[in-house]
């Protein structure tokens, strides 16, 4: 069973994960979460876990020996898993990355404050940085719980009927097709023809010439990728 | 005050925005947060808000009439709002867009669920369509949570001193710079002599060449666009 586990100074942030596809996942025993609380391991009676930066400026950073106790204490490097720490000026997240880390058994994932966490740590500590997108939050608590959904969705068994996630976009590559569903008729607006013919053929027709076009308005970056795959791979 | 309601089927997943600087923004009122929920417009006393796809594919899409009425309860149009639907198709996040959505005053978030919603809710009530990054996860929520996040933390007021996002990767272009802090020596590695010295001039220079040697390293996409700002830029 995948093991995640979370150091964080907001362990009550991870309610989420207890709800909708990922909960069932821990339910199921697809996966297990927890948390560790980053100031069990503070350098002082107060809990303290960070100090201000060298070299002065403003803002404060995680001080290197809470953290490196708190990642010995999972015992992820014995277990030959990864220590992944979420940072803005780590590798973009993609699809590859998620499915890539899909097969580990244990994941560690380090959640920053402030201005971040000291250098030492990402150096000898670390074994991958990863960045949600090209944009600033709070701390690393969303973004581990995100890189936590997309990763447990792609365990063996955590999709059910529901949400198979066959057709999602990234999964093959282009981006998904429109959707529709009842009523067929919604403020004047009908629902495309084909999708009510019920000619197999036709619809799947539709639905590549849709998502191909959405591909190309949307994300122009996708689909010159898509373009030379088909030419150049192995179709 | 600046308003954001997200509409969703797992309203008690946004516990998160409780806690940090987003619920302390929310203490002081900086912003307002409320949840949407869905079922509360269903078409029938069960509670449905989905169906199956016209067309016939796996999984289950939100109905365009729960939605509606939904959109419609929180009256932002007529507050000249902006409805934003989380999904992975949209337009990637970036601080450019997180900037310009912390000028409005009512924005109102659409979580999408299964195989996402009708598209004739996204032809007609939904202003913009975002996307966390190209991966997938199960719903709107956690997009939704992080978009508020990077969008409150951006309000004036919202951040101290200790989080002061004046030197924030993205923030100015380039990605940030290494940080250390105490201790001077942590298991052998010493903080690098420059940040040690107090001689201002020098740290500023330190951090400007490691903040570039980061960027053109890990992110030649955005390093290459700095490039071409400082050329023809208005320096």
């Amino acid at each position: 069973m995948m093991k995640i586990e979370c150091i964080t100074i907001f362990p009550e942030m991870f309610a989420p994960l207890e709800h909708s596809i990922i909960g069932r996942a821990q339910k199921n025993e697809l996966f297990s979460f927890n948390t560790i609380y980053l100031r069990n391991f503070a350098v002082n009676e107060y809990g303290q876990v960070d100090d201000s930066p060298y070299g002065g400026e403003p803002g404060m950073v995680l001080r290197p020996e809470p953290l490196a106790r708190a990642i010995q204490s999972t015992h992820v490097k014995e277990d030959g898993g990864k220590v992944i720490y979420l940072t803005a000026d780590g590798v973009p997240l993609t699809h590859k990355i998620v499915s890539d880390l899909s097969k580990e058994s244990h994941l560690v994932l380090v959640c920053g404050h402030y201005k971040g966490i000291d250098e030492r740590i990402r150096e000898d500590y670390v074994d991958m940085e990863i960045s949600i997108g090209d944009f600033v939050v709070s701390g690393g608590e969303l973004p581990a719980m995100l890189l936590t959904d997309a990763v447990v969705r792609l365990l063996p068994g955590a999709l059910g009927h529901k949400e198979s996630g066959d057709t999602d976009s990234f999964a093959q590559g282009p981006l998904g097709w429109p959707v529709y569903t009842r009523p067929e008729v919604f403020e004047g607006k009908s629902v495309p023809e084909v999708l009510l013919s019920g000619h197999h053929k036709r619809i799947s027709e539709w639905r590549t010439a849709e998502s191909l076009k959405r591909t190309k308005e949307r994300r122009p970056d996708i689909y010159e990728k898509l373009q030379i795959d088909t030419k150049f791979g192995t179709q």
